[in-house]
């Protein structure tokens, strides 16, 4: 199995499991008085702790959620409502992941004044509209770190440094689910007042997010009930998830240069292919993804024929996978339908092997070969 | 050890550790395109049909989240979104789980016109109330099937019978995380439009929950992204806790005659301690929980003294442990403080070994009279 889809899920690590495992065993609830509540909380705060350094920041300023998407949603509904009297206008950009946006477009139907931005045809956020669109009514911009379908890297520094210039009273979400535990990310050097991340993507297990808040009084909850995670977060904590989470956290590299490197391995090879175009930033890249359109092809009949040679792929996210729309974030770079269309995500992972790269390479190769031969 | 706190959390069963190991290897997402995807996809729907088919439903009315607290709240805000517009009343008991309540309180806040019931000195809601404060208006009743904190079962069918006599358009929804898998809990016979359930109460992974609902058309959601699960409960699902789930109410023995005994064994035992008190109803009572008072006794010095004999009872809630005021269960039945200050919760389940509940009563025996000579 060559797996190419490590923006969709990652394999758990067998440190994520043995933390399952171990979870299983130290089973108390950690909301209980006696020594095994006691000693899930303790193993609940190692793991906020672990993941808590590796941001750079402290841990009581970590939410565990449920994922990428409640944290997603904490951070918008929660800014929103704990901010709606100072002003109304929100903004994010046209490439997030549907947690933000779906968030975005209750809000805006709920009253609020959403934004949202352009790209560029490299697949970056506007940022000249991102000047002339804030104001002092504005309390949230959130723009991801990472995209999704291209990896391509935005400007979080440069929304920052605007953003205090033209928007005094708004707070900075950046949704890093595709870029923590793969490049460096630290919320105080980005400027971000929240973080999205999640334990999936890196090796953790499905079911288990966090939100870093430089403050928690910049959010209101979005559930209500118990006394866990102080009010803002309540629900037995997903005590195996998150200790594998942090067991996962541990293990990454931040290093990007492997994830650049089999990117462009793939891509060099990719380009020998006649009619294709590789889609969005390469300056701009986190190296986790490369998004090429094989033009005249349907995406979804290559991605089958590579999982015949047992090689994973993905047409755009998982999350929208079986949606018949276009992908927005092609759709808002400004490719057009046959490029939209014949558009793959080959996605790295630090435990990628080059010769799989190579390998895969060669196969995609001859597939579009054939499959242009015969459509 | 003797592990009487089984309605904070339970430990994972072999087949739900097997189950969750098994997802750590069929890693795909589920809403992938390729083989990878499908078999997680396939999986979980396994999980589910087990599930579904425990309650005497389809498949299809079953919502995964990340446990009965977002349960709840799907449940109360849900509803309350979709039919706010029809009329704003709604009604629950004063001895729900905080996730019912805190969602009632939000919504009152909100302008919703709320009633929360009363119960007597049992435990039990009182339907005369229900009868007089349900009208046209009312759109949701929220009643717990059993209480957390006393065992006793709530009068969910004569609720029913009341409801569509009084309250034409309200849906009834029902917090069964104390019931399902300990006793019989069929939505259907219930009369019950909403059913919250929980994994780790029935020997699954904390993290997952799930809510059945009649007709999905009867809520609206509370997070927003993604396609999964009929876009309704949007975010990855967490495959590993949901298999865990299947796989623990597939073992799970609703024939409460073995809790019941367990419970009266204790309580007959504890009976001979003088100035105790049985809270609670008997007659209408899961068998799962023995809510007992040792009047004059702080319940917070008698859990520590029995956890020195690895002795694991609870004072109240564990999601509310933390919190220094009086339970508003017990409150709500009209104990006074001594009662309350005194009340330890006892709770069982069907892998409790007779013996050792004959040996955890000699010993609150004994570190109760301990505990009232030198105190």
């Amino acid at each position: 199995m060559i797996y190419l889809d490590n923006a969709a899920t990652t394999k758990p690590s067998k440190a994520a499991v043995d933390a399952m495992i171990k979870a299983a065993e130290c089973f108390g609830n950690p909301s209980s008085l006696h020594g095994l509540g006691i000693e899930a909380e303790k193993l609940i705060n190692e793991s906020k702790k672990n993941i808590a350094d590796m941001l750079g920041v402290e841990s009581k300023n970590i939410l565990f959620t449920s994922g990428g998407t409640e944290a997603n949603n904490l951070a918008v509904f929660g800014v929103a409502a704990a901010r709606h009297k100072i002003g109304t206008k929100i903004v994010t950009s046209k490439i997030e992941h549907p947690s933000v946006l779906e968030a975005f477009r209750k809000l805006e139907i709920d009253g609020f004044n959403v934004e949202y931005l352009d790209v560029d045809s490299e697949g970056r956020v506007d940022l000249d509209m991102l000047r002339n669109v804030l104001d002092d009514e504005t309390i949230l911009i959130s723009v991801m770190h990472v995209n999704n379908e291209t990896g391509v890297i935005q400007p979080i520094e440069e929304i920052r440094e605007i953003m205090l210039e033209k928007a005094p009273y708004a707070h900075l979400h950046t949704d890093c689910v595709q870029s923590f535990g793969k490049i460096d990310v630290k919320p105080k050097k980005m400027g971000a007042d929240l973080v999205t991340i999640s334990s999936h993507k890196i090796h953790g297990f499905k079911g288990t997010g966090a939100l870093y808040v430089a403050d928690t009084r910049m959010i209101r909850p979005i559930l209500f009930g118990g006394e866990q995670q102080g009010e803002i977060r309540p629900g037995t904590e997903n005590v195996g998830s998150i200790l594998a989470f942090g067991a996962a956290a541990a293990e990454c590299d931040t290093d990007q240069s492997k994830l650049i490197h089999l990117r462009n391995i793939m891509k060099e090879k990719l380009q020998e292919i006649p009619n294709i175009k590789i889609n969005g930033s390469d300056e701009y890249n986190s190296g986790s993804v490369l998004n090429v359109s094989f033009i005249g092809i349907k995406a979804e009949i290559l991605l089958h024929s590579l999982e015949a040679h047992k090689i994973y792929v993905s047409t755009g996210s998982a999350c929208s996978s079986h949606k018949p729309q276009p992908s927005h974030v092609l759709t808002a770079m400004g490719l057009d339908k046959k490029e939209i269309n014949g558009a793959v995500r080959i996605s790295f992972d630090r435990l990628t092997e080059e010769e799989d790269v190579i390998k895969a390479a060669e196969i995609i190769a001859k597939e579009v070969a054939t499959i242009r031969r015969f459509m």
